[in-house]
């Protein structure tokens, strides 16, 4: 049983998760590729002392984990992973994380979450229109998750590629050109 | 002398900036004509408490204050506050703030900083690209500081408007309208 002890828990991924997108999100700025960024998670800090932070609040977040710009365009995405091998339950996307998305694209934003299934090593791009079709569906009486299998039918695979970790932006590509077509 | 314990601290004179600023964001998004919020400030968390932080340090920045975006365009700004009747010294504009800026109008962002003359009541609304004009000219030799009169002369003061208390994007819609005239 001493295996659990090099088990890594969820966060830990979520982590990893994070770094390998915080190491695109460089790559694309020094490719001046991208500029995108994580967004700091808003702690109030109370007492402080010099750049020590001695007393903080975690504060409600009111957007998305990641914005940044590219081909002119705003972009905002959440990053998920998820330990299931079979399915991603829609619970794990916050209410006002959606209800940024649906603003930011009323607005003309680029709007997407990447979710990586771990176990079976793959990371999806679901644009924020096929997460909230999914959500209606749940919404109807329908399955409160998206199967792995409906990512394969529906959603990209975020290869890796010479210029990126995880090539996110092939895709805001091709809805970038969807729309102007 | 008891007229000092009144004087309200230059930080809190920022701060009530900031508090117009985000009130303005608030009557944007609930007017639907933009999504603007203000970056987190980044604090690393090193030791928590549920909701609480019992220990954290800042972290460098590598944006400015606020983002968001309006028709279409991711917008970036920085406010400054000062209390100068007669100029605004070039250097409370970071490095990594100019840094941003200038990536950012790259790929195709609308960057600007609202400058308030406290003691004037007057905020200007000076474009990136009159900053780095008067920065350039402060490489060269020239003065190291933005005077008051030449925002007078090349930046429109943010009045208040119906929609907003400080309705800086009727000047951003004009830099939009002139880009695509």
């Amino acid at each position: 049983m001493a295996r659990r002890f090099y088990k890594r828990r969820p966060e830990a991924s979520g982590q990893a998760f994070e770094d390998i997108i915080d190491s695109t999100n460089l790559q694309y700025k020094n490719g001046e590729v991208a500029l995108i960024h994580k967004r700091p998670t808003p702690i109030k800090a109370l007492k402080t002392q010099g750049n020590r932070v001695l007393s903080g609040v975690f504060e409600k977040k009111s957007t998305v984990d990641y914005d940044g710009i590219y081909r002119g365009k705003a972009l905002y995405f959440e990053a998920k992973n998820t330990q299931s091998e079979t399915s991603f339950p829609l619970a794990n996307i916050e209410a006002h994380q959606l209800e940024h998305f649906e603003a930011a694209e009323k607005h003309g934003a680029l709007c997407f979450v990447l979710i990586r299934f771990e176990k079976k090593g793959t990371i999806f791009y679901a644009p924020f229109s096929f997460i909230q079709k999914c959500r209606k569906r749940a919404k109807e009486g329908g399955r409160k998750s998206i199967a792995y299998n409906e990512f394969l039918e529906h959603c990209p695979e975020v290869p890796v590629t010479l210029r990126a970790n995880i090539d996110y932006l092939l895709f805001v590509d091709r809805e970038i050109e969807g729309e102007t077509a």
